[in-house]
């Protein structure tokens, strides 16, 4: 059985709106030590790709509604804040001092939309960074990219840090992917006597996420993608969506 | 920044009540190609480690209670696993056909209490396999058994896959662990802009036994540990008690 490891991309630039960001990434992967391999997965942070994108708001240019300055005083947080957030979002799960948990657009359920307030430019502008646009998409794209560039095929995830019930602490998650499974389905699959393995879906890709966010960590933009090589997975290519939990299959709550 | 890398213990046996894990265990890091480290975390799947505590119980010898018996109608499972598994909780969380999910004696929410059907030996009886005891106190006596054969510090992880709120397939978690922190916390560390960061707690734990379980799996008992390098953590020695979130600060429900 082969070994997992996980390695830094080094030497990638503070990232600006607009930039080739997979032609960045693409001259990172060049300066590593070893090739690129089949199987390997790129594990970028979130931030990276939101600000190539562009998705940065002003909150000067935000007007919050009657509903976002109701939710504010629950929360004690910028009225304008919870205007994008609540713009980012389809459903408020849950507010109280602080804290606001919503249901994404994009399908899961996080703190602030994953609206990030910290590590954006220092410009004076009070300005906040939302999450890409399409993360799945952004992720095929860069996957698209390095295939062209090196001629093989990796899996890409697009990982951020979040916080869960139940259990303490933010993990690193997929909240976008290209070229491999979301969540791998091991129905059918035995165990050493025959028995039906009791766990039949597991998540693969926020496992990987979160195997690569122990060294993206969260302070040092100076490494914000990794590679993890030697993971097996399913050669499918899954999205991000697949692993949000319709709500009506909610089990924990 | 180094990797991180991980790698499989091998050989190690299909474990007895009464084995000897820490020795076995050690044994599989005398047949590493490479020494161990201070540092190292050491994962390992939660299955051998009941094991080797015997935590098996004839479903024969368990006679359900009649809230086992009404509970067992509701998710359409054995009265007698029921019992089992009511035991083992201290509070029914969510029960519907084909699962219960419950607050384990441990202070984790989890699906069947842990309680495993599968994979146990197929000598007739019908037996299940609880989570040991104490699964901090089993990683602190393995980190032990660890220090004083090869003189190195290492992290022990106990780590089991878990179901989770809102997001779809299993994932490592540490249910126990030693000479590691639970939840690391960032609270003042800034970023490169001298902001605070946003993710105040992190999960090190719960994302060292995911990275560990991507290469663990589920099926091959063959490899039921393995040894994850080049983790930074804080040098504290934490518990998988404090990752358990008290239930009255439970912010996604």
């Amino acid at each position: 059985m082969n070994p997992i490891s996980i390695f830094p991309l080094t030497g990638i630039p503070l990232i600006q709106p607009g930039d080739d960001l997979p032609r960045i990434l693409g001259d990172a992967v060049e300066r590593l030590d070893s090739r690129l391999q089949s199987g390997d997965v790129l594990v970028i942070a979130q931030k990276i790709v939101s600000k190539a994108e562009g998705r940065y708001i002003d909150l000067d240019r935000i007007t919050p509604s009657p509903y976002a300055i109701e939710i504010a005083q629950q929360c004690q947080k910028d009225p304008r804040l919870i205007e994008v957030i609540l713009s980012e979002s389809t459903e408020v799960v849950r507010v109280r001092s602080g804290l606001i948990i919503t249901r994404h657009r994009l399908g899961f359920v996080s703190a602030n939309a994953g609206v990030d307030r910290s590590n954006v430019a220092p410009d004076g502008i009070d300005r906040v960074l939302l999450l890409p646009i399409d993360p799945d998409r952004s992720a095929a794209h860069i996957r698209s990219a390095v295939r062209d560039r090196f001629g093989i095929d990796v899996g890409v995830i697009i990982a951020d840090s979040h916080g869960r019930p139940h259990r303490m602490g933010t993990v690193g998650v997929a909240i976008g992917l290209s070229g491999l499974p979301g969540v791998e389905d091991w129905r059918g699959r035995k165990d050493l006597f025959g028995y039906t393995l009791q766990h039949t879906e597991v998540g693969v890709a926020d496992q990987i996420a979160g195997a690569g966010t122990l060294l993206l960590g969260q302070a040092a933009e100076a490494i914000p993608a990794v590679i993890v090589r030697g993971v097996s997975f399913e050669k499918r290519d899954g999205t991000a969506q697949e692993i949000n939990r319709p709500k009506e299959m909610d089990l924990f709550q």
